[in-house]
C-alpha cells in the first residue's frame, strides 16, 4: 500500500495515528538534529520529520532527498509545537519510522513554486514540470469543477449530451480546416470540426430537442497571441424557442457556474443590449461594464444632447477661426476621464500616441481639462471660448477635475477607437478589478458583414443565422439594414459566448446562401445535407456555444487561455513538449497517397 | 411561445387547464366527424383531436397535415373516452382550438416507427430521420445517461477531468495513425490519438494523481464489421495504486452504472481469473461467464483429472485400433452440451463445418452422445470402448442425455476452437440472454506476444505496461514468460475496459523499449519526452480505459456499436450521409504543401 492518507488530509485530532504518506519532496531543510521534509501531492503539503539522535538511519535517508524525489513515509501523526497558520495540515507533523524512496529525481531546470523562476519557453518544454505548481494545478482543477458543474445543470435542464464526430466533411466558410488525408479513399479528406453546427442544428431536426457537449474545435488560423488551433467550445442547440427562452436558460447556466465555482451572485437579471447601444456607448460590441465612461456624442447622428443639430451652439468656434477636423468629421464623441484634470503633457502625449497607433487609427486626440479650481485648458483652446468648453461639459457630464477626451472622424472608426481609449483609460485608472464581474448579453446584432475586398456580404455570426423577421423585407434590397437573432454573452469585455436563432425554413436558408454569394451548386456541395434535411420537418430551433477555454480563464482572473489548458500549443502551433508536428515514414505518405512539395524543393 | 408543455407530460390531473405543444405528426387518422393527431416529440406522444363540428377550420387543416410535419396547437386537455394505458399520456387527449404549421415535411424514405422499413444504406443516408425513432432515441439517452454518470462517479471519487491534445506527435506503435498536415510546419503532421496513453502518464508525473475523460480516440485501420475509425474511451490513470485498487474503484463505477441506468445490482464482487485460467476453461481471454460449458482437458498439461498422466486408460484405444488424431496430438479438449444427446446427423454436421471454417480452424469434430437409456454413440466407436467412453463422460462431467464435443490438436489453437464453439452452443442454446450481466476481471495477462512474421516481441498491452515483480528475472532470458500487471473488464464474452499498472522506472522502460527491438534512437524519437519525464519523479502509476461505444451497446442490449452512435461512419470509413471524406481545393493542397499521388494517376 502506497498510503494510508493524502498530503492535505491530517489535521490535529488524528495526532498519534500510525499513518502511510507518499508524494514529492518540495523541500528539506535541517535544524539541529533534525531533519525537516515537505511532502506534496495535489492535495496538499505535509511536514515531515525525522530525528537523528532516535532514528538515525532514516534521518539519513532523508538528508539524501532532493527535490521532487518521490517517497513514502510511514510514521505517527503528532502535533507540531511550531504551527503553521498557513496550511490546513499546520498543526501536525508525522514521526517518520520508515522511509521509502519510489522513484529519485533529477534536479528540474526551473522551482516549482507559486512563481516559477523558468521563463516561457522552458515551462512550456517541461509542461509536465510546470503543471505541477500550485497556479496550473488550481486552473485545471478549477477547469475540472467547471466542466462538471455545466453537465449538470444542463443535465437537469434536460440537454442530452451527444458526441459529434471529429472526422467530417470540408465545408470552409469563414478560417480554414484542418484536414485529414483518407487512406481508404485516397485523394480525399476528412476535415476536423470548426465547431459541430450543423450536426447540432440535425440533431434538432431528428427531435433531440436540448443538445449539450463540450467539445474540441479546430482552426487553421494564423495564430494571434491568445489562439489555439484546437480549442474547446460548450455547444449547445435547443427546439421550439425563441431567443428570450435561450437567454433565460444560459443566463440561468451562467449564474450557476459563478455561484458554484466562485461563490460570485448577482442580483437580478444581466443586463440587455442592443448592438447599436453597445457600438454608440461603448465603442464595441463586446463593452467592459465593470466601469462606465460611456462615450457621448458631440456630432453625428448618435447625439441625443438636445442641441439643435451639429449646426448648434455647442460647437460654435470662436470668431473668425475655424476649426476643420470637427467641421468635417461626421462624427465626434468624447470620454470623460474622472479625476484626470491633473494629467500631466507627457501623460497627455503618451494617450495622443495612444490612439495614433495603426491599430487604434485615430489623426489625433483632443482633451479639456476641467480644472478643480474651475478653470478651463484644452489643446482646443484657440477655437473654442469657455462657455463651449462648458457645453462640452454638460453633454458629456463632465465635473470639475475631469478630463474630457475627444475624437472625430468616420463614425464607426472614430467609435472603436474611443473604445480602445476607454480601455486604455480603464486600465490606466485600474477600473477593471479582475475579481469583479459585469456580464450581459448584446443583443440584435446585424446579419451580414460587407467585405470591400471580395465585395460580398459574410454572415456576420454564421449562415444559419435568422434574420429578425421585421427586417426580411430588407434582405433582398438593402442587406446591411438586416439585423439577425443573434446574441452574445460578454463578461468584463471578453466575449464569452454567442449564438443565434437559427433558420429553419429551407427555402430562406437558400436566400441566404445567395446573399452570400454561393451558387446552388456551391451552396448544395457544402450544406446540401443540412437544407435537404430541413425539407423533412425542422422544428424552430437555436443555440448558443461558450468559448470554454476563455471562460475559464476569466474564471481564473487570468489575461490568457494558455495556463487553462494542460498541454497548450505555442504560436507557431507547435507543441514544443512532443516536438510536433513532425515528419512522418515515406511509407504512410505512400498509403495516403499523398506527397510533400514544400516550397523549399 | 412554442409550446406550455411537452408531449409526454399531461396526465388526467391536467384535464381542463389550456396548454401549447409542439412537435411531429406521427400519424392522423379520421373517425366519423372527428380526426386524431398523434403529436410527438422526445419526451412522448400525446393524442390531439380536432372536431369537424365544432371547428371545421381547425379540422379541415388537420386533414391535410402529412407525418413528420412540424406543428404548434393550443387547447384544453379533455378525458379521453377511449385510454390508451401503454402511454403515460393515455389519459388525455387535447380538444385543439388552433393549429398552426411550423414547418411542412417531405414523406421521409422510410417509416419512423420503432421497426422501420428502411434499408441500412438508406437509413444511414438520412441518419437524421432514422435517428427520430425510439430505439435510436432511448440508446443516445442511454448514453447520454451513462456518461453522466461515469464522471459524477469519478468525480466523487477524486478524479480530476483533463482533456487531452487531439492533434498530437504521431508515435505509431500498433493501429496507423490518422494524420494532419501542418500548413504553418509544411512537410510536418499532425496525428490524432489512438488513446490520450502518453498524456494521462504525464499527468500522473504532473501531480495529478487521479485522470478522467470520455475522449475521442482515432484508428486508421481496414474496418472489421463493427470498428468505426473514430471512437470513444473512458479513459482513467490513478497514482500511488496497486492493481486491486484499480480493480476496486472500477468495479465500483462498473456497479454503480448498472444500478443507475439498468437498476441491476450484482451480489458480491465480481469474479477475478487468471488470463491462464481464462485461456484453459473458455478458450478465450474473455469468457462469457452467462453459461458454464468450460472446456475439459482430456489430454495435455492443463489436465487435472488425476489419470496418470497422457498415457493413462483415458484414452487407451481398443485393442489393435490406433487413433493418430489423438495418439500425435499435444492437446486433447471437450465441451459438454447439456440435454444434447439427441442431436441429428444433420445438426452434428453443422457443428463440424462450424469448427472446420477458416476462421475455427479445427481439422474435424469428435461427438459422444450419452444417450438418455445409458447407451453410448460415438463418431469414435471405433477406436475406443464404451468404458473408455465412460470414463470421458467422468472427466468432463457429461451426463445421460448430454453430447460431448471434442477437438483436439496444438494446444493454443484447440482452446480457442473451443472457445469458439462453446459460444456457438450457447447461442443454439440460447443461454446468452441479454439481459443478464456477468461481469469478471481477467488478470494476470502476458506480457509480450511473439510475432512470427516481424520476428519480434510486441506489447500486449502496451509498451508502457509493467511486468510482474517476479517476473522481472525472464526478461532477457525468456520475455515470453513474463506475466504483465495488465487486467481486463470483461462483460458477456465482451472486452469493455483494459489496463495496467504502468512501468514508473525510466531504465525499466528503456530495458522493455530494447526487448521490443527498438533502437535507442526510435525509442527516443517516439517516446523521448515521456521517458524524459520519467526522470523528474514519476510516481507509481496504472490506469485503465473502457469502450464507451462497447459499454453502451452492452447495456443496450446491442450487439453492433453503430446504434449508439449518433454519426456513424460505414465500413469504408465513410459518411454517407454528409458524403465524407470528399476532395478538397488545389488551393488547400498546395497550402498545405502536399499533392495527391493516388495509384490511378
Amino acid at each position: 500500500m502506497y498510503r494510508t492518507h493524502t498530503c492535505g488530509e491530517l489535521r490535529i485530532t488524528d495526532t498519534g495515528k500510525v499513518i502511510t504518506l507518499a508524494g514529492w519532496v518540495q523541500k528539506t531543510r535541517e535544524f539541529g538534529g533534525m531533519t525537516f521534509v515537505d511532502l506534496r501531492d495535489r492535495y496538499g503539503i505535509t511536514q515531515l520529520v525525522f530525528n537523528m539522535e532516535t532514528n538515525a538511519e532514516q534521518c539519513q535517508k532523508a538528508r539524501e532527498l532532493g527535490r521532487e524525489y518521490v517517497i513514502r513515509v510511514t510514521g505517527a501523526v503528532a502535533e507540531r509545537s511550531n504551527k503553521n497558520p498557513n496550511i490546513p495540515t499546520g498543526d501536525i507533523e508525522i514521526t517518520v519510522d520508515q522511509l521509502d524512496i519510489l522513484n529519485p529525481a533529477v534536479t528540474p531546470p526551473f522551482t516549482i513554486e507559486e512563481n516559477s523562476d523558468g521563463g516561457d519557453e522552458l515551462r512550456m518544454k517541461y509542461r509536465y514540470l510546470d503543471m505541477r505548481r500550485p497556479p496550473l494545478q488550481r486552473n485545471l482543477m478549477l477547469r475540472h469543477r467547471m466542466a462538471q458543474s455545466i453537465r449538470h445543470y444542463l443535465d437537469l435542464q434536460g440537454f442530452i449530451e451527444v458526441e459529434t464526430p471529429v472526422m467530417i466533411k470540408s465545408t470552409p466558410e469563414g478560417a480554414r480546416d484542418f484536414v485529414v488525408p483518407s487512406r481508404m479513399n485516397q485523394g480525399q479528406f476528412y476535415a476536423l470540426p470548426q465547431s459541430p453546427q450543423m450536426f447540432k442544428q440535425l440533431l434538432m431536426v431528428s427531435g433531440y430537442d436540448r443538445y449539450m457537449q463540450i467539445v474540441k474545435c479546430f482552426r487553421d488560423e494564423d495564430l494571434r497571441a491568445d489562439r489555439q488551433p484546437e480549442f474547446t467550445q460548450i455547444d449547445c442547440e435547443m427546439s421550439f424557442v425563441e431567443q428570450d427562452d435561450i437567454l433565460d436558460i444560459f443566463e440561468g447556466l451562467t449564474k450557476h457556474l459563478f455561484k458554484e465555482t466562485l461563490n460570485v451572485e448577482f442580483s437580478g437579471d444581466f443586463q440587455r443590449m442592443h448592438w447599436e447601444q453597445a457600438m454608440a456607448e461603448y465603442g464595441s460590441d463586446k463593452p467592459d461594464l465593470r466601469f462606465g465612461m460611456k462615450i457621448n456624442c458631440l456630432k453625428g447622428a448618435d447625439c441625443h444632447h438636445g442641441e439643435s443639430g451639429d449646426a448648434g451652439t455647442l460647437l460654435q468656434t470662436l470668431p473668425g477661426q475655424a476649426f476643420p477636423l470637427f467641421a468635417e468629421s461626421e462624427y465626434i464623441g468624447g470620454i470623460v476621464a474622472t479625476g484626470c484634470a491633473e494629467y500631466s503633457r507627457k501623460q497627455l502625449d503618451e494617450l495622443t500616441e495612444f490612439v495614433k497607433k495603426p491599430q487604434i487609427g485615430a489623426k489625433g486626440l483632443i482633451y479639456v481639462k476641467y480644472n478643480a479650481d474651475g478653470t478651463i485648458k484644452s489643446s482646443a483652446d484657440k477655437f473654442f471660448d469657455a462657455a463651449a468648453l462648458q457645453k462640452w461639459a454638460k453633454v458629456t457630464g463632465a465635473k470639475a477635475g475631469d478630463l474630457l477626451l475627444i475624437l472625430a472622424g468616420k463614425r464607426d472608426k472614430t467609435l472603436k477607437a474611443l473604445g480602445e481609449l476607454r480601455l486604455e483609460m480603464g486600465r490606466k485608472l485600474e477600473l477593471m478589478d479582475k475579481n469583479q464581474f459585469a456580464p450581459l448579453w448584446v443583443v440584435d446584432f446585424p446579419l451580414f458583414e460587407w467585405d470591400d475586398e471580395t465585395r460580398r456580404y459574410y454572415a456576420m455570426h454564421h449562415a444559419f443565422t435568422s434574420p429578425k423577421p421585421e427586417d426580411v423585407p430588407y434582405l433582398d434590397t438593402d442587406p446591411g439594414k438586416v439585423h439577425a437573432n443573434a446574441y452574445d454573452l460578454v463578461i468584463n469585455g471578453v466575449e464569452v459566448g454567442g449564438g443565434s436563432i437559427r433558420i429553419h425554413d429551407s427555402a430562406l436558408q437558400t436566400r441566404m446562401f445567395n446573399i452570400m454569394g454561393f451558387t446552388p451548386e456551391e451552396a448544395d456541395y457544402r450544406f446540401g445535407f443540412l437544407t435537404n434535411a430541413f425539407k423533412y420537418g425542422a422544428p424552430p430551433h437555436g443555440g448558443i456555444a461558450f468559448g470554454f477555454d476563455r471562460l475559464v480563464s476569466l474564471f481564473a482572473g487570468l489575461s490568457s487561455i494558455r495556463d487553462v489548458i494542460a498541454f497548450p500549443k505555442n504560436n507557431q502551433g507547435r507543441d514544443v513538449m512532443q516536438d510536433s508536428p513532425a515528419k512522418i515514414d515515406d511509407l504512410q505518405l505512400d498509403e495516403l497517397g499523398i506527397r510533400i512539395v514544400t516550397s523549399d524543393e
